[in-house]
């Protein structure tokens, strides 16, 4: 029987893989096992953070070493920006196989796709083109049931000039020419399709005009980033499994604005965690967005008007101290840049322990 | 009887007195019984942040307009810095006379001291002077027992290079010439004189040498900062009094790290509220700073590496939102820079709040 | 004869009038003769930039003690960002009167408008309204020739939420409901009235739809700042009369990139003034901004990029070094914000000196 | 007859080592003949500037594919921070052989010393063993004549809490527990070494005591940088040797403050060049810094009391400005950090460019 294991090992600098190098000799990491790398690292989170090209370059070095052209194939997923009281880390994602406890249990799945065609970036062929890969990846994880689904991470492209030229030379059009724009708009497309793969929006909900506009359509789910060194997209699923075992369990809850405590809490009690002090070994995966309309619940925040700190730095640091006063510890996933994950200002929240015995 | 009375005001930016003005104008506020007014102002919280003085420039002319030179007696006190989801706003503290419920209740007292002989900064004259200070603003306040002190403000002065060489011109010398450092000796000598006042450190333990590096000396009630404008000491006191009436009531608690939240909660309970929504009418009035050790829980931050984002940014960023998570507003007023303020990477949390009927 | 005087005054901080009320008691100053005020101010330069609003109170409150109600009449431009060695000053700019050496000399005309009706805001009805109060502000300085004007300072309006409401009120439509983007599309359309003005842009080559997106058209002698305060525009010309009297006299050239430096060097020559070492004395009012193309003569740079330092920031920094390598002195005019005033990239440097004897 | 060949190349991000493999695969750079590459990175230049240590290793790995092992005896040394218009870009600093035009010529040497004992750190020590190794790198370089070095790039070791821990365990005490000041000593030291081996400061002048301390006392010709990545030093000299050939030729001048450009000027003349646009070909190389007194010419600076950007950054930027003024063109290798590295506030400028024909 499958077996997921999830080990979050503290990072001292964007390419220290010192802690895995040690987990792997010890054992306790099995590198042919990993399907995928998320890290926190400490760079700015936006346009300049270079920490995220060190730390997959450190990573993909490391697993070359140990499992050859194999590495390529795991899924390295670097959000940038520790800001506040985050602390840097790395969730090594592995996929076992054993006799254990039997589930329903945490499941990880994960699916590539094609190259994406530039004309169809930011458009619904994007989001159909992600909710396929979903539903596969769902199907890698034996998971039947999208309400089962509790976070689906997606890598997805970007648009370069050589690439908007190499559409427009075969005479196709695409939804920008700005290369920052399509970032935004890869990330909205595949949230839609995160979506539309869930059963959280119809597809008669979806249409190229509202992607990346439409603020009430989105998935409580999702969390998409963008990034240049690919051209298709790598879907990572994590959710609840009859087929798999072991102790891990995953919950989610979905923040309506960034103090939005509650859902946090019954996600923590739906894991028969104590509201107060769930303790150092649960696994956070948040998204952190400051809100459009200026405010949280009436009273006005600057973090849209403060031209010396991106608006992402100041959420993912509030939105941190939120999570960690609630868990009780600082090494949690929280990312930024929300399009279409969750609602304006609030975002999802997904919660791995292990279950109690 | 002497009743306080605290009102909360959202301000739109740092010269926006408009609220004031409508406060007064509804009778809400009486201007001639404002003893202080403390803001949260959203510049930087650092050494270029002209909020604090715009907003005190703003504050002043508009209580002169009220009550002509004595405007210069109400203590101004803004901290600068709304990061994360924090809210600028003002804290108007009154006392006023009537017939209320009957106390204990909270009380306001306020006092000043003489100028500070500038050898005597940073050193144990002005521990002295401030701790006589804080004495007479309790007996302002009719409050007897240091226990029933829960927050105390200082402003306290620093040096410049004019008042050092009037210092050496007689054949003093200063505890440093660099004006900078001259800001954090003047709140750590404060905070120890708070300390002193209310029983927290013995004198014996107290010494020149102490004051600014012995980290282990606090107190958990106290909050400064030092500022250009005055040469003495403006302290105010709040606590618990049985003279003074009214609902309002303060209660503290000293968080042990950035993410302690069991001493807020108890300090919630204490007034007689859950810890699950306190709600939108209690004050919060807390101090954050990023730990020394560059840990917290044995977790790596990055504040103290971040050079593109001051510490101090970072922290208020981060506990305004361990903050608002367990409150449930964003208007907070969380400052930072707190030598003996509070253990290392903690720090005081004052709450004041109704008085359940 | 009518006598130009421009005094250059060190600011210690943003309410530093100490200067002016010193050069007024002194009699260098004649407040009654205040055109304008001019103000390098040490704030971001960009939307939380506080040190504008504290210098503009600061001096307004100053003014308003010598000429009462007369103050407001002044035109204060404040303009945020001391980046690099950058120093921040005021730029007084007085009206005399008396006999000197006869003119052409420096001439100062001011205009004010009428409120502009905000549907007309960044549309061909600002740049009309605009345009006729420059020949106004020319007529106000004897100036005839457009070709004799060297730089034109406006200040213009932008759209707020409560402006927006009372057009859609009436049936009419604004330019954009965002109110950041109709800071710029103000500047934006003042820049091509200014232009249209001084013959830089035919009216035929002008249309709403071109207003802040044809880069080929711009001003060579082009200053525009948006602000809150006012629903009008408060328009400075400053240029050569024949009608004027006095030392000064004032030259510009237009910057093709941010190191083009032989343009600076030919206004010096055209001043009398040597291109190494022009001198403390010398007046230096200039535009600065980060080229979209994202290169420098071809060479890369990061400012569009940086996600920690706004890129106007950086621009003003470097094209300070560039500007005070030349003059010799840091007391320079930089400002950023260039929409249709100079080529992208590059931008008008306008210089102000004595006439050699 | 050795040959120094120094090849510029753009880089488009940290990792960009495209540039290089083309210039080596067209037989422009022999990678065995590579002594040292610099490179000017887009971090913040500050403690957590990442893009260094990813350019670092992206060289490295790069190295490694054409000379195996001996890639390690290249000296790497990563300037962060491209501010305002400077441009990110590679120096690739070869020794060749063969015939050319005789001497005196551009020459390049290269030393290594042993690692440096921890006491020795920020002490005469470290002084004398930088000395020793500036001296082995001029007789590499075939330079008797300390009068035609021009310039000498030192990286240097910093102390860790390991290597603290070390040192006191064997009962030798260090000058500093802080390992970020011990960056700043240790750059010290080595800049007063190279001062001495130049003969720029006596022997006698020197004592523990002066060093990071007596800005008195400085090299116009040092450029050094601390690093964890080594225990000893690696020092690169370049001047002018009879012995080599080529075309290219150094000078340098000493900036005494932040604008001062008449010692570049005549550098440029040195070198055969007209101040007015040197070329696109000149190889820049300047230290640039923050004024202490916080003027510049007695005019106010706010570099050092700027809490969102640091000084260095801003000095960066300014300073790239006044140099790219004068040479025309933005990719100049302009670092920060100065501590004995030229006068305060100014600072060396090396210049390379081929002798005209």
């Amino acid at each position: 029987m499958p077996i997921a294991k999830v080990t979050r090992i503290s990072a001292s600098a964007p390419d220290d893989v010192a802690g895995l190098e040690t987990a792997i000799a010890r054992g306790d990491i099995r590198p042919e096992g990993i399907l995928a790398i998320f890290g926190k690292t400490e760079g700015n989170g936006c346009v300049n953070d270079f920490s995220r090209g060190f730390a997959a370059q450190s990573l993909g070095a490391m697993l070359e070493r140990h499992v050859g052209a194999a590495a390529r194939e795991v899924c390295l997923v670097m959000s940038g920006g520790t800001e506040g009281g985050l602390s840097p880390h790395w969730l090594v994602l592995e996929r076992g196989e054993g006799m254990a406890e039997p589930g329903p249990a945490l499941a990880i799945g994960r699916a590539h796709t094609a190259a994406l065609a530039p004309e169809h970036l930011g458009r619904m062929g994007q989001v159909e083109q992600v909710a396929d890969a979903v539903r596969r990846a769902m199907a890698a994880a034996d998971i039947a049931d999208p309400h089962a689904v509790h976070f689906v991470q997606v890598k997805c492209p970007l648009l370069t000039a050589a690439r908007i030229g190499a559409a427009q030379a075969r005479g196709a059009s695409v939804a920008t020419t700005d290369t920052l724009k399509s970032m935004g708009l890869s990330r909205a497309a595949s949230a839609l399709g995160i979506a539309l793969a869930l059963g959280e929006v119809a597809h008669g909900d979806l249409a190229d005009a509202a992607i990346g506009t439409d603020a009430g359509l989105w998935s409580g789910r999702a969390s998409c980033s963008s990034g240049i060194e690919l051209m298709g997209h790598e879907v990572v699923v994590l959710g609840m499994s009859p087929v798999w075992s072991g102790r891990l369990a995953i919950a989610h809850g979905v923040m309506a604005d960034a103090i939005d405590v509650a859902p946090v809490k019954a996600a923590l009690a739906a894991l028969g965690l104590s509201p107060d002090g769930a303790g150092d070994q649960i696994v956070v995966l948040a998204k952190a967005e400051a809100s459009r309309s200026g405010a949280i619940r009436g009273r006005r925040h600057t973090m849209l008007d403060d031209s010396d700190i991106s608006a992402t730095r100041h959420a993912r640091a509030f939105v941190g101290g939120v999570l960690a006063g609630l868990v009780g510890h600082t090494e949690l996933y929280v990312s930024g840049g929300a399009e279409h994950q969750g609602p304006d200002g609030g975002g999802p929240v997904a919660l791995i322990a292990p279950r109690p015995l």
